[in-house]
């Protein structure tokens, strides 16, 4: 069993007026929000095909179909928990993980605290293993155009 | 030596209509296909270059130059397997590696499993250290409107 | 304390005309630059993310507010400097470090030498562990369009 697998994720979803955005578990005041089956949340999907990609395993729309309806408007910390139950099960553990979120607006910052409390405990670590950070796409593109937001994760997970 | 080391591929193709779509090894049907030098396939031509920053070796531009005739509408599984020449030479294996591929059409998943076979194949290793998944652009930006491929790779080398 | 760490990092300019371009600490020719509160050097700002994502530290915002009157027009290798003294600090060296630099025009072939050069002299490690790699954006969106630079960085922490 190799000691050290390593993954990555990214996900981007589309802004539209008039939806929640909810982002790493935290409901941000937005004008517009994630257009998604379920609840839409770019870094809890990113870091859930971050660990599945390490495991080698099914990917997020493999394990969780967005046609299938009992993922309609899902809470999406049961995708970030599914992961976790497989990782441990393979016998590994969260060595760390940085997150990259991409977002023109609105500000991260306030959030950022609560957004790693969140997944420290989904990840079941130490908070020195989750890292997450927030940047602007400079007014470019859909990403700096308020029209999408995107996430890419980096993982190393460790044998128990 | 050091006992593991990190690599990040990174690349883009144009797609325009009349031209086969390669990925991974896998002719796709579609409408278009990749504008390129050699066969264009995104998925082999990032795994190189993951694989040879990995070695901190000169990149795929360098080895085989898009101006260079010998490479002309050239298989690109002869540029994994140089870089996986190069890798055991330098006394590494491979870890694992993921790959995530961005596509808006068509489906990636009905070919998913020959594609990872092919990487399996060229990379010498066992199935449960190769990922392989696919992501759309949600309809934004080149990606998303069809007009583009693009593909991410980590990998993690071992020392053999 | 983990043995490894794995970290990435992200980062994107917009390009405007009669603006200087700095990238990796090399001043390149050409008819724009970086549009940003410091030298705007896309290299350097990524890898000191990655380097503070690897160790879960404050990210570069934090460090280095692009509001603060001291990182004016600031040369960007300071913030790669106080991020290897932080990596010190927590009892990590460098372990290997792959650059990805996506840049439509010009040609970062003749500046990759010193580029490295660069990296090894800031990062205090073997030339051996440092990559840095370019790719065009086939022309599509604003990367494609030299209205952008971007790099992508993951690297690998090892303790001392
Ligand atoms: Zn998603
Ligand atoms: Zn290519
Ligand atoms: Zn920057």
């Amino acid at each position: 069993m190799n000691p050290l697998r390593i993954g990555h994720g990214y996900d981007l979803h589309r802004l539209e007026p008039g939806l929640p955005l909810v982002v790493c578990g935290e409901r941000l005041e937005h004008d517009r929000g994630c257009a998604a089956h379920s609840d839409g949340d770019v870094v809890y999907h990113a870091v859930t095909d971050a660990i599945l990609g390490a495991l080698a395993q099914e990917d997020i729309g493999q394990l969780f179909p967005d046609d299938a309806p009992e993922w309609k408007d899902a809470d999406s910390r049961l995708f970030v928990a599914e992961a976790v139950r497989r990782m441990h099960t393979a016998g590994y553990t969260l060595g760390n993980i940085d997150v990259t979120v991409i977002l023109q607006r609105p500000k991260m910052s306030p959030h950022k605290a609560a957004m790693r409390d969140n997944l420290v405990a989904l990840l079941q670590t130490d908070p020195g293993n989750v890292n997450l950070k927030a940047k602007t796409h400079e007014k470019v593109d859909s990403l700096g155009d308020n029209r999408s937001i995107a996430c890419h994760v980096v993982v190393l997970l460790q044998t128990t």
